[in-house]
């Protein structure tokens, strides 16, 4: 019985406040059309949901360690977890053997009689799953994939571990904050003594699609112009979908993914005068079109040059420098989320507190050494926006395939 | 220009990627119609928004120190709050001269695009406002209301100062987390040099109304059925809003929000068997109904006993602790959230870590030292929810009444 159904059943009874309106809205087909935005996405798949789909509104992300020293228990735990996932994505109740819990209700409720929201869980197995200081835990050792090493330090960044690595993640995406929540708390009681939470964190992100505006992340620029669409399959098994030809065989069409929570200096982009921020960006504030050109989605002409012979999008513009031609070729899908965690202290020049927020960076590769790294390395050293931002937090994950209604996530790694 | 109107001229200009459907949605008058749930609120009025209006879905709330000396920054500050939020509530960018600043554009600009949500924004002054350590900063001490006081110390609460009090508060509420953090992010940057933030907490709350469910918190409950409802003007004049019989006589129609961040201990409460729960609580989990009952609105029976003699709603059961009936007829309206701020370190004898998350309270009252401290003295000593909570942030703000086009929010203060 779907939560929904449950309410409804409710509903007929006599009993709670009935029936919202969005949760009877008909069900709409496009993935733009907002009515679909409170229908389900399918869990089951040979590819996991929330890498393609197109982006919900709001982002809670976990990531574990592993407590447990058994195989065994790491297998169940992603037994659990799969099995709550598809109850929870279709908008069901997590109700493992029909029965009441002796210790506590199986699913502490929060969701009941919200919609699916177009929920997506998103698994992930961090280095530290393979091997943790030489020690191979798990009997994974040699499965472990060659792109999923811990990130190299970059210049500038100020990571805080504490927010950083995990041996497990969940990237619960959803366009209700309560649905994501849920699914994030329940997982995490789920892992109960095989694992134990690490860091979230929460995201939100405006609405996109077709008709649409492109969402403005916190600078207040658009964000995601030129990012590599869901539904684009050449693009997506060129770079993010692991192919046959990859190695191991086992992530075959998985992906990776990078996360950094990258903070924005409000306080110091904000007071920067149009035209500068505009040059840090490479693109105008208020159109999202490259600087010299009119509309969003006109090239970024990376060799147009002024009267006075000055490039027109300036060297250390974001837009130059993070582009596929100064990367030899390469892309990535960016799903990231707008954050804000309350405050932080001010520099000490200004004293009291600033607004702690920014962007949770989110991206998904066929290979991180070889997409991410090199970006990264370049954007770290030559990005004019890196004056104003800082890394606080880093972590790498190998999303395994996904599975069919008898498998679980993970589950080549245990044949 | 609204924002709406900003971005329908630059489609009709060929420029940008088209206007969302929600956006162009039509004009709904029902409050609890989801098509309104973009559209704008009016900021002026004799009553701040806010407080009477439904509930929307997402909350972000700061308050603020005043570093000015003089009495005439604070007035200047709070002139320059009121033309923001009169903007921004009505979906428009904030320009207050029409043209380019020096210091950065005027506007950060992530809310372009977007439509009104609903924003409301609601301004109150803390008790530090008025006299700070035996000083009179704005020549205000005389117009102190007697009921703004800081509240006393309850049993059990751990507060952290630096989530506590403020000189200012804005409370941000909107049906879209980008558009109510943009306003707090432009009313923080307006502060400028006059005030500096001290802190700020975000929340989300499902969309409620006649046509809905009640929203559950994150105890899995139904939160609200018994809550003053914001169109019921008897209980709004007896209950919440300040009376010309009141004193002072410039908090007429204004009100008094007392906040508390109250930490639940999800690791505790979330293994307690469902009776257990609904024990603590007084109601049935899934319909909301009172013990012993059928139905989420059916009469809360206090005296009911069961075959035993025993009463069928226990003693300490937060539903009859918190009842009018236990309270000397008092009501408050409450208007809080749900928060989830990462995760924090678990009880010692458990170690990782634990989802940082609980209820952001809010509540209105005509006046916090007849109707919240007694309230929560009882609470704080008899509900046996208290054993799964904590109070780990207070504050209290006098929120003058609502202004009209040629006036400022507070502008009774200084006449």
């Amino acid at each position: 019985m779907t939560r929904r159904a449950a309410l409804a059943g409710a509903a007929a009874a006599g009993i709670g406040a009935g029936i919202g309106r969005v949760v009877d809205a008909p069900v709409a087909s496009a993935d733009a059309d907002p009515d679909s935005s409170t229908e389900a996405v399918s869990f089951h798949g040979p590819r996991q949901a929330g890498i393609a789909t197109p982006q919900q509104s709001h982002l809670a992300f976990a990531a574990f360690d592993v407590t447990a020293s058994s195989r065994q228990t790491l297998r169940r735990l992603l037994q659990q977890w799969t099995a709550a996932a598809a109850a929870l994505t279709a908008g069901r109740e997590y109700a493992p053997d029909g029965s009441k819990q002796r210790r506590g209700p199986s699913d502490p409720g929060e969701a009941v009689g919200l919609p699916p929201a177009q929920l997506t869980l998103t698994f992930g197995f961090g280095p530290t799953l393979f091997e943790t200081g030489g020690r191979d835990r798990f009997g994974l050792a040699h499965l472990r994939p060659a792109p999923l090493e811990p990130l190299p330090a970059f210049p500038g960044e100020l990571l805080d571990p504490a927010r950083s690595g995990g041996d497990l993640c969940v990237q619960a995406c959803a366009n209700d904050p309560q649905v994501a929540f849920h699914a994030i708390h329940l997982l995490a009681r789920i892992a109960g003594e095989g694992a134990s939470l690490r860091w979230v964190q929460r995201g939100f992100w405006p609405a996109g699609g077709p008709n649409r505006p492109t969402p403005r992340n916190l600078l207040g620029f658009k964000d995601g112009t030129a990012n590599i669409r869901g539904g684009d399959e050449a693009a997506m098994n060129r770079f993010v979908w692991v192919q046959p030809s990859d190695r191991p065989t086992w992530m075959h069409e998985g992906s990776y993914l990078v996360v950094r929570r990258i903070e924005i200096m409000l306080e110091s982009w904000d007071p920067l005068p149009l035209a500068e921020q505009e040059r840090a960006i490479g693109r105008h504030k208020r159109s999202g079109a490259p600087l010299g050109a009119r509309r969003e989605r006109d090239l970024l002409d990376l060799h147009a040059t002024d009267a006075h012979g000055n490039p027109v999008i300036p060297l250390d513009a974001h837009a130059r420098v993070a582009s596929p031609a100064g990367n030899a070729g390469q892309r990535i899908l960016r799903r990231g989320y707008s954050y804000s965690d309350g405050s932080r202290p001010g520099p000490a020049d200004r004293g009291g507190h600033q607004i702690d927020s920014g962007l949770f960076f989110i991206a998904f590769v066929r290979d991180p050494q070889r997409q991410f790294v090199p970006l990264q390395r370049r954007l770290a050293t030559h990005d004019a926006l890196s004056m104003f931002t800082v890394h606080t937090a880093s972590a790498v994950f190998a999303c395994p395939p996904g599975t069919g209604r008898d498998g679980f996530i993970g589950e080549r790694l245990f044949t």
